[in-house]
Order: C-alpha cells, then sequence, then structure tokens
C-alpha cells in the first residue's frame, strides 16, 4: 500500500466519521458526573439531526430515551461509535462492531502507550482488533472530535460554538478546549476540531488531508506536541491551498518527557521543527491566544498582495507596539506618497502639531469617527500601502468608528487589521460590523500586530508558491 | 542640587499632585465632542470629592456647574490645574497659576518637542514658564493621570477602574489605556496610573520614588518607549521594596525613529536596556497582557520560598504549555516525594491509568471537585513544592473546584496560581473566590505560567537582594 492509497483511504474514512448518520454512545449512564452521561448530552445539546443510540446492558431509559442493551440490539446501521468505556472494555467493543456497519470510534479511554510499555502493548492489540473489524480509531486518548457544520459534538464537554470556517487539529484536547474558548470568546467560528490522541489510525497528515478537501474549511490551525513524521506533516500541510498556523511546544528536554508520557511522542527539537514549519510556508505561533488571533485573521481577510503595512492612529504608543512587532516578522513600513501627505495636510491644515510619517499619529484630528474616516480614507488609499492598520481609543462619549472603517475598505479595497483600545465588552457591535467586510478587529496592539503578520505571510507564500 | 535632593522634592511634590484638594480645568467647554468637556466630565465621572473649578473666559455654566472666567477669579487656592488648551495656551497659562498656590498642571497638548526644533524650543519655554511659576508638569503630550485611591481621574477619558494595588507608569497614553482596559477586564485593582509624556518636570525615576514610597501601591507596571537615563531608572526601580514589571518597545531602528517623534526619547537598544534591566532585579514582559498577567500575580499573590514548581491537571497538553514557559524561565518541575505518590494511589487506587510524575496528570480522577481537592492537597503539600500551578477545564455539568483550591491553599500556605481553561465570562466568580485568597486565577495556559515565573523571580530578588 503506498502513502497516497493510505491518504485517500483516510480521507474517505475520515468523511463518513465526521458525516455519520447515526451515533451510538457505549456506556452511556444516567449519572452526570459520569463521561458516558455527558457524551450523550453532548450530541444532543450540540443538536445533532442524525440519529442518537445511547447504549448500556441494564439501563432503559436515559435523558427519555431508550437505552439498547447491545450494539447488535440497534435496528439500523451505526456509523460512528462513541465509546464511555475504560481502556479494556473500550478493546472488547470493537467486537461488537462488526456487522453494523461501523465505519469509526471514538476512544475517550487513556491508558495506553502513553502509560508505558504495558499501554503500549494494549494499545496494539487495540489497533489490531479495530483494523480485523473495519473500524478507524479517534484517539485513543483524546477528547473526540466536533463536525460544527452537522452540529455534531462527538465528545464528552456539551457546548456550543459559534459557527464558521476555522478547523482545528490537537494533540491535546486540554489544548485544544483552551483554543475554543478563547475562539468563542473572540467571535471566531468554528467549522471542525478534533483531539488526535494517540494516533492509533490516524495521523496528522490524515487530519490535514480530510481538512484540505473539506470545502468548509477555511483556515487549519494545529497543536502539536510532537510527531515521529514531523516532515510529512509539513509536507502534506505545506500543500494545502489553505491557510495552516501551527503552534508547537516541548522546547526543553523535561517537557519532552512530559509529552512522551502524554500521547505517547517524542517531542524533537523546536528548533528543527521550526525550521520545517517555516521551510514549508506553514505560520508558526506561540501561544494559545496567538493562534485564536491569527486563526481568525486568516479566515476572515483576504492576504495582502505585499508586505507593506501603513498604520493609522490617533494614539503613538500602540502604533509603535505594533511597528515593533510588524518590523520583526518581515513588514515594512513604507513612506506614504507626497500625495498622501498633500491630501492630509489639506485636512489637518498646512502644518498639523505631528509628523507626517507612517505610522501616522494624526492625535486630536482623529479623535472623532468623522475626521478618522477621511484620514484614514487617504491613508488606506496610498499606493505605497499593501495592508492598513487603523488603532482607535475607545472613550466614552465618542463612537467608534467601525463605518468609516468599512467604507475605507470598501473604497480602497486593501486589506484591514483593526485595532481598538477598550475592553473585550465593549467593542462586540463594531467587531461584528467590520467582520462582516472582511476586517479582523483586536484589542490587545500585539494580537493585532501577529495577526497582520499572519496575512502578510499568508501573501507571501501564495506569490512565492513552489511544488513541494 | 544633587540629585537625592531633587528626588526628595520632586515626591513631595508629587504627592501634592496626586492628593489635591482643588483642581481647576482650563479651557472647559460645553460641547461633548471637546477636550475640556471631557476633563470635566472624567472628574465627576470619577468621583473625585476635592474641590472642582471649571474656567472658560467666556462660559457661565457646564454640567450644572459655575464656569469662572479665570484662574484668578476662583476663591480658593488651586493646587492642581487641568490645560485642555493647546501647546501656545498652555505656554501662557502658565503664568495664571502665581498666586494661586497652583503645584502641578495636568498638560495633554502635543506640539512640543516630538514635534521637531521649533517644539523643542517651545517645550523648554514650557518648562522655564513652569519652574518661574512654580508648577509642576505632568506631560506635556500626556493623556493625564489617574489616583484611583481617591477617585481622582486627571484624564480627558471619562472611566471608572477597579480599585487595588497596582500602579502603572506608561510612556504613552494608548498602550497605558490599553494595559488598564486589559486589567479591568481581567479584575486587577488599579491604584495609580500616570502617562509620563514628555517629562519636562518628572522623570520615570521621580514616578518610581513616589510610587515605591506610595503605601497603597503594592506593584508597579512600567511601559517604556525610551529614556535618556535608562540605568538611573533602573537603579531607582531596583532599590524599591516592590515588585517592578517593565515592558519596552523598540527592537528595530525604525520604531526607534517613531518612539523620537513620539515623545521625544531615542528607544535606543533593546538588548542592552534588557540586560539593564535583569540585572537590576526587574521583571521584564514582553506584551501588554503578560504585563497585566504578571501585575496580577505579583499584587495578589505571596512569592513563593523557591522555583520549584509542582503542577497538577487532569488534562496533559495545557500542563505541557505551561511547563515550557516555565522552564524556560529558571524554575523547574521536581519530582514528588515517594510519600506524596503514595498517598495519590491511596486515592486512585496502586496502579492509576497515569504516570506520577510532575506535572501530574490525573485524568479521569480530577473531572470533580470532590476528588480534584484532595490530590491537590497532596500535591501541594509535597515538601519539593514552592509554588503549586493547578489546572481545570471547564465542563458544563461539573463545578470549578474553587473551594477546593482554596483549601489546599489554606492547609499547606504554599503560593498557588491556578488556571482555569474557559471563556473570561464563565469563571468570573471563582476568580473572585481565589482573589480573596491571594490566588491569582487565569484562562490561557501561557498567562499563568508567565505569572507564576513573575512570581518565582520576585521570590529570587527577594532572596538574593543585594544593594544596589
Amino acid at each position: 500500500m503506498n502513502p497516497a492509497d493510505s491518504d485517500s483511504n483516510c480521507v474517505k474514512r475520515l468523511k463518513e466519521i465526521f458525516y455519520p448518520r447515526s451515533v451510538a454512545v457505549l456506556g452511556v449512564t444516567d449519572s452526570v458526573q459520569r463521561v458516558g452521561y455527558n457524551m450523550l448530552e453532548s450530541l444532543l445539546h450540540g443538536g445533532f439531526r442524525g440519529r442518537v443510540y445511547p447504549v448500556h446492558p441494564r439501563l432503559e431509559e436515559v435523558m427519555g430515551r431508550k437505552v439498547y442493551r447491545s450494539l447488535a440490539e440497534i435496528p439500523d446501521r451505526v456509523d460512528l461509535v462513541m465509546m464511555a468505556l475504560n481502556e479494556r472494555a473500550s478493546l472488547e467493543a470493537l467486537r461488537d462492531c462488526a456487522g453494523k456497519g461501523v465505519k469509526g470510534a471514538v476512544c475517550v479511554a487513556g491508558g495506553y502507550r502513553e502509560t508505558g510499555e504495558d499501554g503500549a502493548a494494549l494499545e496494539e492489540e487495540l489497533r489490531r482488533e479495530a483494523r480485523r473489524y473495519g473500524v478507524a480509531l479517534i484517539g485513543p486518548n483524546t477528547l473526540g472530535f466536533i463536525n460544527n457544520e452537522i452540529d455534531l459534538y462527538a465528545f464528552f464537554h456539551p457546548m456550543k460554538l459559534p459557527k464558521g470556517g476555522a478547523s482545528f487539529i490537537c494533540q491535546s484536547g486540554g489544548v485544544g478546549l483552551s483554543i475554543v474558548y478563547q475562539a468563542a470568546g473572540a467571535g471566531l467560528g468554528i467549522n471542525k476540531w478534533v483531539g488526535v490522541g494517540n494516533r492509533s489510525t490516524f495521523e496528522f497528515t490524515d487530519y490535514l488531508a480530510f481538512l484540505g478537501e473539506d470545502r468548509t474549511t477555511t483556515a487549519i490551525g494545529i497543536f502539536v506536541e510532537g510527531t515521529e513524521n514531523a516532515r510529512q506533516m509539513v509536507r502534506m500541510a505545506g500543500s494545502i491551498n489553505k491557510p495552516v498556523v501551527v503552534y508547537k511546544v516541548g522546547r526543553s528536554d523535561a517537557v519532552s518527557y512530559a509529552a512522551l508520557t502524554h500521547t505517547g511522542s517524542m517531542a524533537g527539537s523546536y528548533r528543527v521543527y521550526r525550521d520545517i514549519f517555516s521551510q514549508f510556508g506553514l505560520h508558526v505561533v506561540e501561544s494559545t491566544s496567538e493562534m485564536v488571533a491569527c486563526m481568525r485573521a486568516l479566515a476572515m481577510a483576504p492576504p495582502p498582495p505585499g508586505n507593506r503595512v501603513g498604520i493609522f492612529t490617533h494614539t503613538a504608543g500602540p502604533s509603535i507596539v505594533a511597528a515593533d512587532l510588524l518590523l520583526e516578522r518581515g513588514c515594512v513600513l513604507p513612506d506614504f506618497t507626497e500625495k498622501t501627505m498633500e491630501e492630509v495636510r489639506r485636512i489637518t491644515g498646512p502644518s498639523p502639531p505631528f509628523v507626517l510619517k507612517n505610522p501616522l499619529d494624526v492625535a486630536g484630528f482623529g479623535f472623532h469617527a468623522e475626521n478618522f474616516g477621511p484620514l484614514l480614507e487617504i491613508v488606506a488609499g496610498d499606493p505605497n500601502v499593501d495592508l492598513i492598520f487603523p488603532i482607535y481609543c475607545h472613550h466614552k462619549n465618542w463612537r467608534f468608528p467601525g463605518p468609516e472603517i468599512v467604507r475605507a475598505r470598501e473604497k480602497t479595497g486593501k486589506t484591514f487589521v483593526a485595532l481598538y483600545l477598550c475592553q473585550e465588552s465593549l467593542c462586540g457591535e463594531d467587531r461584528r460590523l467590520l467582520a462582516g467586510h472582511g476586517i479582523p478587529l483586536f484589542t490587545a496592539p500585539e494580537e493585532a500586530a501577529r495577526a497582520a503578520a499572519a496575512l502578510v505571510d499568508r501573501g507571501e507564500k501564495l506569490r512565492g508558491r513552489k511544488e513541494i
């Protein structure tokens, strides 16, 4: 079997698993404290519209639903099995899948190769049984997965996330949850999410190939602790015609050891990973918040045609913070044209009390949206500017320049990344308004700058695209 | 005049300015669009209980308050003058301060040395006039200052911040606002805040000396673009018996230029600054969010007696992310004692399906607060642990282990930094509960780790304290 076959088989299988018509929960219980209960609630709370079958050998009814004694008793095919079972019972349950047409199983149990030699032997058995009965595994040692497109939360953390184009592949359920919680808070819509666990059946490359083909996924984020085959993973990621953002932990030996006992993989050298990632055009981030910021920008805004950033502000400091990060990440801050400066002077008077440079800090001339708008339009329209970065500071008595930013975007067609200095809770309305026009809005200067740099990076990758 | 005299005079003068009994607003207007209006509203909205005198040559009344024609007309001493005037009018207004006992003036106007030679000459004149009339300047080219202890917002951004021990010295109003907005969102109480502007009268050292003596300030944050005398600043910061956190921008030449035209100071080499900061025991951060995270921890939690961190979790990935950052910052993750492991086994059974190491990931044994608590207590009580780092992941049907974390803190007396993986909006109650027991709570793994490292750093500084 050559790798290409493997990939296309895996993608086909992942499609079946991510789009099931029927799901059985093995080991459902009526105790809200238990995983089995929460797997069922997760499906119902999420709003999955396929058929759901709770299974338990002795229960009659849970959450008002008939409980089946066994998989065999279900009078239907079962596409996906969710196992709320321990590591031994999960293994045994695979046999029961025979004859039910089961495509895949979510195996949340830990106790496999991440715990040592005995666990590794058990996992090998699990893998063998899965193959024998034609069942592909998500996990083991995973939280599960989400296909938000069809409201499927194959999970035991009942939740409901905003919809959108961002999909995530996470080698840690906890970090993956941290990312989706932060994403939900920032209004980033989630498409698909998977905790890869011990990767008994599917590798990073398989999930990447699947999401690469997935029609509704527009950007892919990966959290990696370690993998034996980083080069294959990044080659796949680099060949996908969608932005891929990667967050890798494990800079130290101690951390490598922790990762080894988490998902049974060596963490490897951080530097080696970074170099490989960059070589293949992946965008590397260094925190969960940076992951969310970059994914928000990449899922929403067009990559600019070049790396020249214009910063427009009425408060200098945040523009300097942003400039610092942008310059570090390969962006340039071009001079504005003489025409731009003339037009600015036409509004501010011939000798405004500020220096006409980039970043352009117009101070009091930018306090009010009505003045902010026309000046922003001039700067955004400058032919030297590929991406424009407007900064506005919240004021109790003055409104945000949302409509003006949208207007400037429509008039100039440039890529915009907006920064409002304010509490998150205060800018929800403008965030939605701007998002509707492909403009991500941030409230911390560093996140805005990193997101803008990610868009520039993406643009460069698209222009310099090479066969890999 | 030797520097020591200068410092003690400056501190005395800053005390008078930060605790005025009467404040006049020059250039008040009745237009909500204007700075003068918002300076007055800022004082009233903030709830300042001293006397407030609006001044304008032609207005009778603003916001229901009598407006005085001039400073001279006010039948009272005036301790602080806030100038909603342009750069020339601010200069002229200093003369009017004569005979009114004015201690200080907030000068928000720009157009001084940050704009070039003419502006520098004007600023020199401003400085001379201020000295002649015995008025000390906050600014020029500043947003103003806050003394939240007495509800004084000498400012033109009306706001109301939570109270607490964190004070900030910011060489940028915008970045300073970004910090207080993020701080307010995270529940960090603000004590004092100042935008230093062009530092015509007061230098960083003066503000530091003032806050160092200030009874209600427990931690100091500084945002620096650049200063001609970094060594003097850090020597002062290092001599203060309070934690000092510093955020410095300006890694590149282009940014140095932007800073030059912002507050008229050279940004200088970032590396040189960093080295000096560390040498004097300041805690260096690299973003506004890290500033807020570290200030939250330092203002609330006791510094641990050593650098040994125990991580306790039921989800591995976030503990690996945290470990990565902690190890990079000089912390160690010690092995737990055999006694600790025995006690853990007494709860989980003799061979739990996880590895007994640090970070300790107890998986399903930590899902419920009732189990999380006793296990956390065992690990926190380990004699090898100086700082304990519990991690819990939000679940719709399971409660947060807030009371259990508090109990473990009370039983062990250790320093705690808690991480909940959840949306910010979901953990407010536990955040307040934990804060009441000196435990900062974070929702992003990287921020929690950086905050814990700041506490460790602070502890090391206290133990290794040298005369400087």
